[in-house]
């Protein structure tokens, strides 16, 4: 499958290349998005001060914006740094975590994808519903959503948003408006360690850096982290703690052999 | 024992129930907070942004407090959202970390008790004296107080400030101004891990979500906590890092039998 | 070795002493430098709010200033806590994360050895360079720049700056102006986790709190890390999750014999 083969040249590319990712990110799984960052061989850096991102986002290869603890200084910082990454022509992923729980958030959210040109979208099912201004239910920054209908979601909100949009759940979904893939892997334990939708998305950022195109990079992002997911648990059981730091283990150590054994990948 | 059965109990609900948990916390370990809350079987959702925290405390069952890192914008979201979480009839557990320390945690500690109704308060001796009114001493955030005495000051603490109060230490003292219940397990390796007071906040805060009553959820709290970190150092010994990760593992894997052959439980 | 012997006693005194550190510092590695502060013997506190800090300098053994994630409001209060502290006499160790990265970072971290007395600074090449004035490359937060002349660099650094300076590399080298120290131990794993470099400045802000002096402290932080991180690795490999665990684990359980059989220290 041609998309297979571009996940596998996804990852030999973000080690040879070493990409910098700017994040503004939330203070929960901060140190886990620069930690996933480093461990599939990008490099981190984390910034939410107006008068530091400005410099920083012209060293950098790709931007992550994630609203998981948004506040009125980082969400202005937010604004400046995307629309200068956007002159600059520097790719960015947004994760509009909690959308469709607050008034807030909702807006930021809205307003980010309206003024600023985002290349991968990627949030929940709850998240992505409300943004497209389908009625959903969350439970805070976790989706109660049902799958169904993520197929034709994902599609209608890539068009509509102009960008690839990436649906996490049971399976993943992601579109470029045209095309569908679905990804199989993974595992429900991921659900129970916080922070584990934040990793996708810097995932994706360093793909992104990397020079992937916005679909690659979410589909590899999707792929690293299900496949990963799933030989983890194999390993260490219903042990949340040891499976946390065990996931950084294979993700340090996925390569194209591994992948291409674990993947289940489909194209709709 | 009855409130063996109601630690039992509390568990049950918690997984059954899955209450979403709002927290305000402390930079310091707000991803450990985040994770305990996942492995307990709650759902926990981080924010202090004034104009994000209103319509967040409305879906959340519980709100947790915790004045670690606190500053001038998250104080005012704290008083806000703990307004909001009184009329709304949401439980309220407050960690007052670092009060006698210095003037300002003090002085916030107190007006949060004062202005704000709190089911559970949970801190170290040297804290709780210092909110009594009784000269303590402290190391920044640590307790360097004996337990001496915490029986009857807990007494007296829950009676002032009409809450459940539950006191750290190599024996955790909870009383709700009647009945003095003692905690006496855990381990001392639990003092050298970074958050798990905030942990055991957390935690209590699960159980308040839940839907169980403050004294309940405060021995619940202190119950599993204790049981783990005793339990997990038997298998990873002077391992500090391991130590942690295996917490982890261990709370997510609690159930009454273990309960109910670990426990140390008192009343007096 | 006279320093060999240093090292030892810093490590016998640290636990000892038991000494509080005060850490202005980065929401990405907060977690870390808390843990590893315990985890070699002393305690942590953390606060950047400014009308907090100064009550808590006052009963600080030492203060650990780092720039990683800076903003308006942190800045302000680094200057006011650091003067502070110098009236107090209490020890400094400076990490100026991002130096020569950003406008911004760059003036701050001047503007800090300007005017606030300073014990140790520690940071890497890119960093260093750009504080005395020589051009540098950096990734972020990350060294580009090669070790080369790095000697010379750190001794004209600490007779600029008069005080201690520390540059972390394949081989750390640290100066007092007249002596130059060169700690080869270390494994380039560490540069694959987030936080190792803020983690051996919190490692000198704990020996400088437990009386030794600045040299010997800088030392002994580099010291430690590198024999740790080489030691783990032989246990861990490339597992970066598992790596990041036990050098906890093994921070915990340094020892002098340890020391003494694993140290790789030169004077030059």
């Amino acid at each position: 499958m041609e998309m297979l083969n571009k996940v596998c040249e996804a990852l030999e590319l973000v080690r040879k290349v070493n990409p910098l990712v700017h994040h503004i990110t939330n203070y929960v799984s901060v140190n886990d998005c620069a930690n996933i960052t480093l461990t599939i061989g990008a490099s981190p850096v984390m910034s939410d001060e107006i008068d530091d991102v400005g410099d920083l986002i012209k060293i950098s290869n790709a931007l992550v914006l994630n609203i998981g603890t948004l506040n009125k200084r980082t969400i202005e910082a937010m604004f400046y740094v995307g629309k200068e990454a956007n002159k600059l022509g520097i790719p960015i992923v947004f994760d509009p975590v909690g959308t469709g729980a607050t008034k807030l958030r909702t807006e930021i959210a809205m307003k980010i994808i309206d003024e600023i040109d985002i290349s991968v979208l990627r949030g929940n099912m709850s998240e992505i519903k409300s943004l497209i201004g389908l009625s959903s239910s969350t439970k805070g920054v976790d989706s109660t959503e049902k799958m169904e209908g993520a197929e034709e979601i994902s599609k209608l909100a890539s068009k509509k948003f102009n960008c690839v949009v990436g649906i996490s759940g049971e399976v993943d979904v992601i579109s470029d408006g045209e095309r569908i893939y679905k990804v199989l892997n993974g595992h429900s334990i991921l659900t129970k360690v916080t922070g584990t939708g934040c990793m996708v998305t810097s995932l994706i950022g360093s793909f992104l850096g990397a020079g992937c195109n916005p679909l690659t990079s979410c589909v590899s992002g999707y792929v690293v982290m299900g496949i990963c997911g799933e030989e983890v648990f194999k390993k260490s059981g219903n042990n949340i703690g040891t499976f946390k730091v065990k996931l950084y283990d294979e993700i340090f150590n996925i390569n194209e052999i591994k992948i291409k054994e674990g993947v289940l990948l489909e194209k709709c």
